[in-house]
């Protein structure tokens, strides 16, 4: 099973890391992270940089395609070659998913057209925009589109597809391999759980970026 | 506040990539991967690299140094040249952390003697063995060191530090920012509570691997 990981410049690292921690322990899986062209690409912080083992035409019909999120999704929403890629690869996968502001990208590729899917809080409503059914969940299946709210929720899709494509034992493996047992010290994830002035700063921080209009 | 994320030859990515996303979103913080040398680093599946942007000894004097685990963490357990810049780093940290196995490189170097500490849940007898008082708990504090269990758990440790460092309102921030709000599919992330064949095929698993012994 060929799994594609797509990095560009800015996107969220966790966004790409998380699937790929679980997606990778599958039996089978043969994970490549793919990019316009072989190398390191920079993260968002410009303080990491991954490798792409790949340039995106050399994995030309993956069975799975994960798209993370992150500022530089925006600069790519008309970048026309990694959107035909998708496009191409789409028609190849048996599953299609993003993490974050991924769907976005997915949405301008035109493969959630009336779908629904999710993506960061901040950005619910630009994914409407661009033709799909927000919808806020942590992870939303549409037909073989799996589309994660933001960054974090990357783990929550792979262990879910992993269940759906290696069986429960397996996912349950991967989970406990990585001792997914979440304890975080606050109770603060969502913006329906965290403080309201928090929310509303970082609303309004996304509000002045626009029209860049990102997640962090 | 300088921080320094160490990678070696086949750590576990998510152990780093956790807690970089929490700790590089700090005000004032510099976040730099440091490794033997500059340049990509294999993570434990060989299906991805991280850049190191620095040698150890370019960060010679860092505030916080975060260790992560993997497989690679056996053969690192004599690496003079590592746990050297550890005891050096360490004499000029506020916080030296760890994640997963990284706990073990940190008793390793001699940080951890008579200090409650933890682990990746598979390796905790190994823990106690290098001289810490081994705790099952996701994160353990004492003093200025501060260890996760395995993994995943580095996020939660970084968000609890992050909350100490820089305040519960820049924590949350972070959370909400990271929509760490999770929803694993299944409550198998601890041995106590993963169903028990799979808690003992992995134990099988870890044990025939001695004398690498580590966590997948």
């Amino acid at each position: 099973m060929q799994i594609a990981v797509v990095l560009y410049d800015r996107f969220t690292a966790l966004d790409a890391v998380g699937p790929y921690e679980v997606l990778s322990r599958m039996p089978g899986a043969e994970l490549t992270f793919v990019a316009a062209q072989a190398g390191p690409v920079r993260a968002d912080t410009d303080r990491l940089a991954l490798t792409a083992d790949a340039a995106f035409e050399e994995l030309a019909a993956p069975d799975v395609v994960v798209v993370p999120g992150g500022p530089g999704q925006m600069e790519r929403m008309d970048d026309e070659r990694l959107l035909s890629w998708l496009r191409a690869a789409d028609a190849a996968t048996t599953w299609t998913t993003s993490v974050c502001t991924g769907s976005l990208l997915l949405a301008a590729a035109g493969l959630l057209d009336g779908r629904r899917a999710t993506t960061h809080w901040l950005l619910m409503d630009e994914l409407e925009r661009h033709g799909a059914t927000a919808a806020s969940e942590r992870v939303v299946t549409d037909g073989k589109y799996v589309t994660a709210a933001g960054v974090s929720a990357g783990i929550d899709m792979a262990l879910t597809l992993a269940a759906t494509v290696a069986g429960d034992d397996l996912a349950q493996t991967a989970q406990l391999l990585l001792e997914y047992d979440p304890q975080p010290p606050f109770d603060a994830g969502s913006p329906v759980k965290a403080p309201a002035q928090l929310v509303t700063a970082l609303r309004e921080v996304s509000r002045a970026a626009q029209p860049q209009g990102h997640a962090p």
